[in-house]
């Protein structure tokens, strides 16, 4: 061990520290130090320190002894990882609403709220509204657990510096340093990424994406993009754009969509969530322009979901979005990529709906605190 | 050192030689054993120990004495490694041909051989037809080295034992084994890939790519693909299937190969490389329904790369294929993608043009004999 961490000791007790922790969150409601010895291979008296180290930092808290210790004859002490000692936010940053939801540091579900914002706001009043959920969230929390890390999904192309490189969906976005922004507001680190990454990795953690490993997310709706995972992996692509896919309809024909849904002959205007619905409400009663509008949504939908099957053969596609309203979508997008596909991935819907662009936020947040906590060592510095 | 080999004394010598032969092939013309001790890091007895096993297995030549040696007052016996040793062949299995480069173990280009193959070939048919052009082009040599290494692009899916999973342009080619095949007919190991995907590694090797990691090559012809290198790694999708985008042009509308092209009003039949070289010097010759096919032709391709790029976002487009013979595509498809991608990638034509698929064939079996020689070791057990 001591060869690895090049001999220094404060590094291999972060080592150790992590390593008890990830044993009390992922083992038994509570543990004696017996368990932690036996679970991280480390020495009972090793235990003992980081526990109370831990303990110290607020990240651990004893819950008791029972009966039959680790040494014959003496109650054994028991501990269990605290995680309400801190709190985690995952935000949707969209066209149309910005969404949060509240979690605790093992990404256990405390709450969430949403907020219409319209199309034509500034980026100063979309901050300012992930800024009112945010704070409407925190205020109904009775403990003072700090907000520990955030994390963000929102249109066009993100860097990894949580600057938005390129957005056409979302006014005075393009060149914004959302992350520094965010970072400054919530005085946490926080972590942006492309709405629709954001939700690929939502489907996977607790979504209908779960156990795969190759997946493509098409996120339909007003600013259309998809993610990916290979390899289990996301794939932002060279310069974080991959999946950008806003552009195929303008090729080759004028399919966009405010023309596809169009019952009327002239585009949708304005194309939003309300009018959508309208028309597919329209279609499921019966109504023939309506029912062939959807049926040109659909087939556009099948072409862009065509394209990138077949550019990177995922094992898994799931469609999110506008299209999880639509019963219709899954078994027609099924049906076509059989034919157009030599190999067929399987087809689903979104499990999370509107909510898999903020829960993969959130995803992202708790990947940054276990980075912190679990990879070398707790936050004592605190 | 010892812990890393887990005590095996013959790993260890294999680790040696590899790093002895590695400093042999990158390192000047000719080498003394303490040139081998101060590259390889190993001390000068073992050095000479490795280059006597080496010597043995005919992978290593004395090129004779130099004045200064490595003691004073001694001549230093000089090696260099036996590129001759051994050879290597590369073959595309193409629609309306089969190609083969012969290399030697440093893979420097020996000669190369086509011949024409139908496009109603049975498997039987075109395999005879490779072994024929290997033949000629072994029966040329004066030396008796052994074929140490086969590679293989070929159409189609291609599963990592070497069978050809699907393939819908080479009549007889799904379901065939053609790397258990060519492996009984060459008596040497078989690495078979996607032609496009070897096109791709070829272009990286020695080719448009040098230098790029992130790469969608286009193949386009009567069979057209694409491989995508991600991170400077193949990306071959969940089932093998990634790039083959041969029925993007069936999404939609009825943009056949076949009927872009046409300059008659009726599908061009056949579609083969010599009917559209004849459309394409008929547009540069001025013929004004010539020039439209054309045009509609680099308007299918355009979208096929946009497709690409919008899912992948690479940093580097190389097209190759029927189209490096149009000088009128990369310009097109770079003004088109400036107008579709969020972000634009590089736009080049292929540097190998039809020696791609054969080229990236030889580079597969050069991995082959580098992870023989260079990773654990040397061939010192045929």
């Amino acid at each position: 061990m001591g060869s690895l961490t090049g001999g220094d000791p404060s590094l291999l007790r972060r080592i150790n520290s992590a390593a008890v922790l990830r044993a009390l969150r992922d083992g038994e409601p509570s543990c004696s130090l017996t368990d932690l010895a036996r679970e991280t291979g480390l020495s009972r008296p090793t235990v003992e320190g980081v526990v109370e180290g831990l303990a110290e930092a607020g990240l651990v808290a004893e819950t008791g002894v029972s009966g039959s210790g680790g040494r014959a004859g003496r109650p054994a002490r028991r501990f269990r990882f605290r995680a309400e000692a801190g709190l985690l936010l995952g935000i949707e940053l969209g066209p149309r609403r910005v969404a949060a939801v509240l979690a605790d540091l093992a990404g256990h579900r405390l709450g969430g709220g949403v907020r219409e914002v319209s199309t034509r706001a500034t980026a100063d009043e979309r901050l300012a509204g992930a800024r009112a959920v945010a704070a409407e969230l925190l205020a109904g929390r009775e403990d003072a657990a700090p907000l520990r890390a955030v994390g963000v999904g929102s249109p066009g192309i993100v860097g990894l510096d949580g600057t938005v490189t390129l957005c056409t969906a979302l006014p005075g976005w393009t060149g914004l340093d959302l992350g520094g922004r965010l970072r400054a507001a919530f005085g946490c680190p926080v972590q942006v990424e492309n709405d629709a990454n954001a939700a690929v990795l939502a489907e996977r953690w607790v979504g209908a994406a779960a156990g795969a490993d190759d997946v493509v997310m098409v996120l339909a709706g007003l600013s259309p993009g998809a993610g990916s995972l290979i390899g289990g992996r996301l794939h932002r692509g060279h310069g974080g754009a991959a999946g950008e896919i806003g552009a195929l309809h303008l090729l080759g024909r004028q399919a966009t969509p405010e023309r596809l849904l169009s019952t009327s002959g002239e585009p949708l205007d304005p194309l939003d969530e309300m009018a959508v619905a309208r028309v597919i409400a329209e279609a499921r009663e019966g109504d023939r322009r309506a029912g062939a509008a959807v049926g040109r949504f659909v087939a556009r939908l099948v072409h862009d979901v065509a394209a990138l099957v077949l550019a990177l053969d995922p094992e898994l596609v799931v469609i999110g979005g506008w299209a999880v309203g639509l019963d219709e979508v899954v078994e027609p997008v099924r049906r076509e990529l059989e034919r157009y596909c030599l190999r067929t991935p399987r087809v689903v819907a979104s499990a999370l709906g509107d909510t898999a662009v903020a829960t993969g936020a959130l995803r992202l947040a708790l990947d940054q605190v276990e980075r912190e906590l679990y990879a070398v060592g707790g936050v004592s510095s605190r």
